[in-house]
């Protein structure tokens, strides 16, 4: 077939998500930050009695109800908030409104492997700016790529660090375009960067329930930014893009924080532990402000480990990127399958044990 | 705030979506085209019994037990199948993959009211060609516009009839692009357009669950089209566009085609009845092959009669374009909710008609 479709897209590579076997797959899934506790029992009420008129009637544009709940939570106006489904469909609104050739995306590398794919989209050029030693952020090189997007994750994947208030706040003083901070694992976090949209009227903060709230399957995420900003994302949006079920569901996860807040002591603490293990079989592991590790197997091939894992039902996930192809990324899963994947790492290096043993004795 | 976005987005308006009241709010809706009546309890059962962890993991990239479905029911190859968070995600990433400056949208019209802005998003040229007397397609015209998308809604909003499967043949045959049929009310029909996706792989069918299947609060519909075709579209979508529950909802909504049949009779009784009925009320009315009636009222202006039924809790649907202004597009309800539209549409005649008497008794 000749080709039909934009030069664009007929030149870009399509983005390949982790991999998403069937839930009552019998396998321990730390491949793409889940949480590991199901959603609150207050939302899935809300879905259990879920009147059918919700279904058969279009949703209201905005999602409203999910708009409301934010509000009251974050103590934010409406009017500053827009509903994605999922943060991936803001952060693809944005780079659509914003980027096309000669108005380019620019951010620190390594990152959401997702940006470039959304750049490639519009024909935008792209500007990596790799992290310094230590994951500074590199101000001075990101504000000169004059970006008409500047994209910061913070908390990062797949290093799982924030990038402090004070670098954000230098970096939204001195950018040209807009500045997209995507917080999707925010709720991990010691810190956010939430004020810099009333400082700042070209700031836009991205979250996601994908992770702090189980809310993966559901699709939902929303943008804070001042209403001016926000006005040309509103034309941009699919006109229905959140369904009447995420927005309701949404909203009773998002009003219950005390189950949210349990949830999340619950992985913080089970992240220092699962570090500490790692640590103690030869992992480098990076302080992390994410419910995921970056970790490096010290004595290991990445890669091979990372297959030997997944044929023992544990997925992990490793990229074949460059500066992470002798990482891995660890998810913080429950304490019990934190446990399974220690032992399985265990058990994996009785062999090696041996023989490196075998070898000395004979050396 | 100076201007942040692209040339295109600050110059183009948003797409004004129907009003969306909140169910519970007392009033007849017939203006948005939803089925009156509530979705497949079998889809209502998926709901209420679905397991949380479809909410917190991540749904399959591909939505394969909705693809599974339709395969089943269309005898369509999985592979030929792709879904959309509705069918206007499915519209919206076929004309972000074909259409950019110099790359026009072709469509002819009046038609449905979102093909322009999807295409103002891309910068894109459009060329409307209208239809002829007694709604003929004009092919010379729209094969000669050369678009890199060319759309044909088929049946058509908001004239409510089919394009021949003969006119869409010859079509295909000719234009350079790739031709869209947009089926969105293809249930409510006597015919389908979708073998030719077969005769031809540039063309590619859309459908939607919206109407047929009353499920418009989901955001679920499905393309249909070659492979080849589908692949670059593929690269385009939202990696997580369809979240868990509409891809499993759906599916089960899919497969009780004898519900949706049995919904799909009543409507279209109901849609002979109500056109006898609004003939009387010396309303031109247009056949239709969908779930709505294309009305010209002779005797009142149509702006104000609709905002009269709306004073009275009853909306329809009025579109402010040229060719439209003087008519309006009602939906097919229940019959409880059409009576109530004509028994107000004739008490709105009252005052009209001793008026009219006493007029005709003084010459």
């Amino acid at each position: 077939m000749k080709d039909v479709w934009r030069p664009a897209i007929a030149q870009m590579t399509g983005y390949t998500p982790g991999e998403q076997p069937r839930p009552g797959t019998p396998i321990i899934k730390l491949n793409t930050n889940e949480n590991p506790y199901p959603p609150s029992p207050l939302a899935l009420e809300v879905l259990r009695s879920l009147d059918s008129e919700w279904l058969r009637r279009y949703p209201t544009p905005y999602a409203n109800d999910m708009r409301q709940a934010v509000s009251e939570v974050l103590a934010v106006p409406i009017e500053w908030i827009m509903v994605g489904n999922g943060s991936d469909d803001l952060l693809n609104v944005i780079i659509r409104a914003g980027a096309e050739p000669r108005r380019p995306v620019v951010y620190p590398t390594p990152t959401y492997v997702l940006y470039p794919t959304l750049a490639a989209m519009q024909g935008a050029e792209v500007v990596e700016i790799p992290y310094g030693d230590d994951l500074q952020l590199q101000i001075a090189p990101l504000v000169a790529a004059q970006g008409a997007v500047t994209l910061i994750a913070s908390p990062n994947s797949p290093t799982a660090h924030v990038v402090s208030l004070a670098d954000l706040r230098t970096l939204a003083a001195q950018v040209t375009g807009v500045l997209v901070i995507d917080e999707a694992y925010v709720d991990f976090a010691d810190e956010t960067a939430l004020s810099l949209v009333q400082e700042f009227h070209h700031v836009i903060v991205v979250r996601t329930l994908s992770k702090g709230y189980s809310l993966a399957g559901l699709r939902l995420g929303f943008a804070i930014a001042h209403p001016d900003l926000l006005s040309g994302l509103f034309k941009v949006k699919d006109s229905y893009n959140v369904d009447a079920i995420a927005c309701l569901v949404g909203a009773a996860a998002m009003r219950d924080q005390a189950y949210k807040d349990e949830c999340i002591a619950k992985i913080k603490a089970s992240r220092s532990q699962l570090a500490a293990d790692l640590q103690q079989l030869n992992f480098k592991v990076w302080d992390s402000q994410t419910n995921f590790l970056l970790t490096q197997p010290r004595d290991q091939d990445a890669a091979t480990l990372y297959q030997t894992l997944k044929d023992r039902q544990i997925l992990v996930r490793h990229f074949n990127h460059s500066g992470l192809a002798d990482k891995l990324r660890i998810t913080v899963g429950t304490d019990a399958q934190n446990q399974q994947l220690i032992a399985t790492l265990t058990q994996l290096r009785q062999p090696d044990c041996s023989r490196n043993g075998s070898i000395e004795g004979a050396s």
